[in-house]
């Protein structure tokens, strides 16, 4: 063979491992882990500099705070935008918290900035929105078993933590149902400490709002579906999540039964 | 003193503490600090992402390679808008990667996702821009003096790791020299290892580019006029910066010459 022949032919096999779909979900799933890291930088430093102008402001939610800094002005308060965005309660509170502020007066330009960075996590969210409707599109049609029986998120975040859909696929059950605690799995193997329960799918609303006794048998019956439902994706390529569905929905009952 | 006139005593108090100019100073010097951090996150996952389909391309300068992620399709090359982007030379050499790329051809909905994040990622150079044009003005304001001396960015770090511009003017010189270089002091103290000659002064152009056994002298020579500077901004109010300036000038080239 010669040297451009086998050249041409690397190229083709390195091509082939570049098409493996899985790698485009999982970079999605990772900018998507980036992007909120990203966000809660940015947004505590926010809260931090608008505090300088308005401290008493509290606000849970991320997307409410940016849209008041970049909407309201403390000094002279626009009452049906503030109740527009944050309900007619919580815009007393915060109208009465204003007309009593300890802040310092920003200038127009000081406040401009800040509303800038305002904007920029308002932007982000956006972002993020985008790609989790892209990332449930993408794991849907990569593995419609498997995202039958969970929410494409946590589906799609199984897959990028084992590597590929093809090394989901291969892993045990046991070893699905504690994906992402290998932490606490390896101190179990040294120090004899409690093995973990679960891992990623620990995200999962069966597990996290069951009793904590409960938590490891669903954690250990939804990894049994989930294996199942891999093969049927990976290899078989059948569609069989409705049985399996049918299956998990009825023990899980007689679990909540006890 | 009545309940309310204490009070307001003391809200007067804190309004006066949130009045130091330094703290918004700070906040955006931490949060240009933030935004570098954020982007090199997300120009990294870009990189990967974007790797997908063309990963033979490689540009040192993040703007550029997302101005190329925005405006090159790598399969029907627009030469003239890549050499706008790269330069003719650089152009030669993308172009021809590009026609023998091992990528995957991803769909328009695909690569529309990865120029989401490149916009994005734009969107947060342009806001740094922004804020380090708002945060030299602010420092000139704050410390005519010390910006007279040392550049605008570089003024702002040290505030913003002292805490305030009280705090750093009342720093003897030797503390300003190895000011962020707390790390290596301490275990300087605890371990007898060398004493650190710099910290942020390291990234003064006169220290980064002296030969190393020079720097040392130069970051004294240089934390020696800054302190000086420092009791002018905050005590003084004098300008005097202008005469330090000669002398620092003078020193600076007695060192150069040995």
């Amino acid at each position: 063979m010669g040297r451009e022949e086998f050249l041409e032919k690397a190229r083709a096999g390195v091509k082939e491992a570049y098409l493996e779909k899985d790698r485009q979900l999982i970079q999605c799933v990772n900018a998507i882990d980036e992007i909120d890291k990203t966000s809660n930088l940015l947004f505590e430093r926010l809260q931090e500099w608008y505090g300088i102008y308005f401290p008493e402001l509290r606000v849970k939610e991320p997307e409410k705070y940016c849209e008041l800094v970049l909407r309201i002005d403390r000094k002279s308060i626009n009452r049906e935008e503030l109740s527009r965005i944050v309900g007619e309660e919580s815009a007393n509170v915060i109208a009465e918290k204003a007309g009593r502020s300890m802040g310092v007066d920003l200038g127009d330009n000081d406040l401009g900035e800040i509303r800038k960075l305002a904007k920029e996590i308002l932007n982000l969210q956006s972002m993020r929105s985008s790609f989790e409707k892209y990332e449930t599109g993408f794991a849907k049609g990569l593995c419609p078993n498997l995202t039958y029986l969970i929410e494409a998120p946590l589906a799609a975040k199984l897959i990028a933590h084992a590597g590929s859909l093809r090394r989901l696929a291969n892993m045990p059950a046991s070893t699905i149902q504690v994906l992402g605690a290998e932490k606490a799995l390896f101190k179990h193997l040294r120090n004899h400490t409690r093995p973990p329960k679960h891992g990623i799918l620990f995200q999962h609303p069966w597990v996290n709002s069951a009793p904590k006794k409960e938590r490891g048998r669903i954690a250990r019956l939804l990894s049994t579906k989930i294996a199942i439902a891999l093969k049927g994706d990976f290899y078989s390529k059948n569609f069989i999540a409705d049985r399996l569905k049918v299956d998990l929905d009825r023990r899980m009952e007689e679990i909540r039964k006890g």
